[in-house]
């Protein structure tokens, strides 16, 4: 399968949180040009928080894309040279207070692929510990819960959790068949 | 917990595919405002499409966000007008050529929460049969494949799947932990 080729690539308007680029993009199959809209942005990570009580931290937080409340896992955006793990661990600590020794690789997803180069490196903490208390900064405001790990399935059929992100995270640590 | 109020909401520039909105949102805990950005389109659809032989459709395309192929779910956007499982229906079939008479929900989840306002409904679709050619438009180019619906999960954790949107679906239907 043949690669798509780029004419050229142009810086595109200013905007908060990305780079947004369009790239003329030639298709292999007929020559025709597209322009296509990429977003860049570092990648991210989420993490399953288990307590000793096997209870997962969520977050729940006004999101201003979809203009509700929306539970998630802790998660957050790799800072300039940080390594993922050191981002799991800051980011578990600054929105929920709590801290952990025991961290395990779980995977990595696209995000969005079509449109945004991005994606989240999904990671398991056990043994969380309640350390502090919430580091917040002015665009957040954070509701932080503890649930059982076996009430997750669950959360995700009623649609209580429904990001897809957070939900793949879980997917490759539980089963959470409809 | 308290909602962000939005002050007010400013239009941002003209880019392809989405309305791209600024909105000036006062954070309810200490009553700064912030220049969040929005971006706004229709809802998608996804959809686990199985054949007879129990095998599930996907389709690899060059995505210019990641500029690389990509192995996802039959997916894409609901047209005006149109209602979910519609567009389910017209993109498998513009998709991979095939069509199903059976059809599940499987639930509902959003893509990118903080910034982006739309979301993905999920599908399945047994008895998949091919009944005609792909249609498709200058921006696609796809390769259908057909894989045993138990080789997804090893799919998913070698990575070979790893769009989070085509996860969430999956996991509504298959247990797929790592």
């Amino acid at each position: 399968m043949k690669r798509w080729k780029r004419i050229r690539r142009e810086q595109g308007p200013q905007i908060p949180l990305f780079d947004l680029e369009f790239h003329y993009m030639e298709n292999p199959r007929n020559q025709s040009v597209l322009k296509a809209l990429v977003l860049r942005a570092k990648d991210t990570v989420n993490v399953i928080a288990l307590t000793a009580d096997q209870e997962v931290l969520l977050v729940k937080q006004y999101r201003f894309g979809v203009q509700d409340f929306v539970m998630e896992l802790p998660a957050g955006l790799i800072d300039r040279d940080e390594d993922p793990i050191s981002t799991a661990k800051r980011e578990l600590e600054e929105e929920t207070g709590y801290i952990s020794e025991e961290w395990h690789y779980l995977g990595f997803s696209y995000i969005n692929p079509a449109y945004v180069n991005n994606g989240c490196h999904h990671f398991v903490a056990t043994n969380a510990i309640q350390k502090g208390v919430l580091k917040l900064d002015d665009s957040e405001t954070i509701q932080v819960s503890a649930i059982p790990l076996g009430s997750v399935p669950n959360y995700i059929r009623k649609g209580i959790i429904r990001d897809a992100i957070s939900i793949a995270c879980l997917s490759r640590f539980l089963d959470i068949r409809g």
